[in-house]
């Protein structure tokens, strides 16, 4: 991700590098299906968004003089082979059939690989963790549960009109903001820090999963065609009802009339219109600068953290908002 | 499984049901769908012989004088539910419709949930593994890991005539024995051996759940459809070629032309009538008969076990070699 290149932290690039080493080492299976198959979408790269977090939770922690330990390379792996692992499955559950630009596992190797091979990453993701000691063992055990609680919540909406903003946000908690939360959280673990400053770091990467989740939703709808690669509306299209929708929905009768089944492109492209007003767009956008705002006050209200790694990281959230893909 | 009943320990029938307890504790989700599917596999009980090779190693560890302590009871749960979370994703992947009698979670609630409350049971067993320490969840990431690995392994030789004896073997070590070795292991574990008994028992566990995948392989194509409650062979119609079909196929021109894919069922009994040849018969039970007395012996050669709980372990490994079911 070019937001998190472009923040300046020091020793960032060069540590990802070394996180990226870890993933590759923990994919060369001897198994040759699964060293085949598991560094599949590890090769396709992707914003390594979490592993940053969680390094950049340990430079806030420790400063940026030096370049981050080897345990907090080793956390950052596991945070990103969870959402690795997720991934996989997210392919055979969505029956995606393009993946970050690769033909998705699914496709290439059906749906047998996809579950195998993910269950293989999140193995492997708990294995690191269990290296680190059993703190982090039982925080990444239950984040995985969490991020399977989300799931399936937004699955029990799908084509859901009257699902809420209360229930849309439970969602987004437990499939992003969650694993983000201990990215950080997990930085701030193997460095050591005391209990105030940790729950202040996952505080950031909880709000900042927030933040993150609700502008990608919007995304979906204001992007254009041309962006995208694909038609705008993809969540509206499989039923996902996220909280542009959701806002949309109590201001539009047409749409709430469209909505609750499968629509053809056509009209998703109506939905899309009715969705991306000023108005609803205003609105899920405020929801998502007050998570912007509570990510950075996190960060301020805490105690021992150096000031300028987390000014760089109030930038990395303003940069987020801001975003366009 | 009545096997487990019946060789006699004091507490283990009590001690299952303080698992059954743990098991269903876990499955309590606040969710709504997940609290719905997770206990459905749950419910449809099954042997719990993992559980019961936890709770075995423990008293053969400390003695038959008092129950499992709470921890033993922990790490039994852990590894029912790794087992538990596999079935739901071996269901994905069989297409099966039907396991153990009740409709797959597949067939009931498609393969999205299947994976996702797969997903959620491992990560529960993770949760109750790291409340045990970091050496125990280490272990069971580190399973979980060689269970991918066996079934990949399975998967890759499916229809394959040309499977070796020693591929077979790999694929068992990695599928069935890991886990049982695991269940002992801990076991073992939380009641504080020494690493030499410790040894001893994964060493048990680990023999122990190769015999009993060997002899489920011969009762494939040996019982009878009266028996089964459907046609024999039902690993052969899969393409899945376990020992017995690998003896047979190097003694039958007629078996291996008949093999390599996908049988109409009047073929498959006549495969099976080609497998289950005395000859073939006696060959596969005598490796399962090496496993099992490797299994004992490793009982025998470690010091400081309970005599008389080694006794009932050796009567239980026994009862697996002879078992019709």
């Amino acid at each position: 991700m070019t937001l998190i290149d472009d923040i300046g932290l020091t020793h960032l690039t060069r540590d990802l590098g070394r996180v990226e080493e870890r993933l590759a080492g923990c994919v060369r299976a001897e198994d040759a299906l699964l060293a085949d198959v598991a560094p599949h979408l590890l090769r396709a790269g992707g914003k390594r968004l979490r592993p940053a977090l969680a390094l950049s939770a340990s430079y806030a922690a420790c400063g940026e003089t030096d370049p981050a330990s080897a345990d907090v390379v080793t956390g950052a792996a596991s945070v990103e082979l969870v959402h690795l692992g997720s991934l996989y499955h997210d392919d055979v559950i969505d029956e995606a059939e393009i993946r970050r630009g690769v033909p998705s596992v699914n496709a290439r190797w059906s749906n047998i690989v996809a579950i195998l091979a993910g269950d293989y990453l999140l193995a492997q993701a708990s294995s690191l963790a269990a290296s680190l000691g059993a703190d982090v063992a039982g925080l990444l055990a239950a984040t995985i549960g969490e991020l399977c609680r989300g799931q399936v919540l937004e699955l029990q909406h799908l084509f859901d009109r009257d699902r809420t903003v209360e229930s849309y946000l439970s969602s987004v908690e437990g499939k992003t903001a969650s694993l983000m939360a201990t990215a950080t959280r997990i930085g701030g673990m193997v460095s050591g820090v005391p209990a105030d400053t940790l729950d202040a770091l996952t505080q950031f990467g909880h709000h900042l999963g927030m933040c993150f989740q609700v502008v990608d939703d919007v995304l979906d709808v204001t992007r254009t065609e041309a962006e995208l690669g694909k038609p705008a509306g993809n969540d509206v299209h499989e039923g996902v009802y996220t909280l542009p929708v959701l806002f949309a929905v109590e201001r539009s009768d047409e749409l709430r009339a469209l909505l609750g089944r499968t629509l053809e492109w056509p009209e998703v492209a109506r939905a899309v219109a009715l969705i991306a007003t000023p108005d609803v767009i205003d609105a899920s956008m405020a929801v998502a600068r007050t998570h912007a705002a509570k990510a950075s006050e996190a960060l301020a209200g805490a105690p021992g953290l150096d000031p300028s790694v987390c000014a760089r990281l109030r930038t990395l959230v303003d940069g987020l908002v801001d975003r366009r893909s």
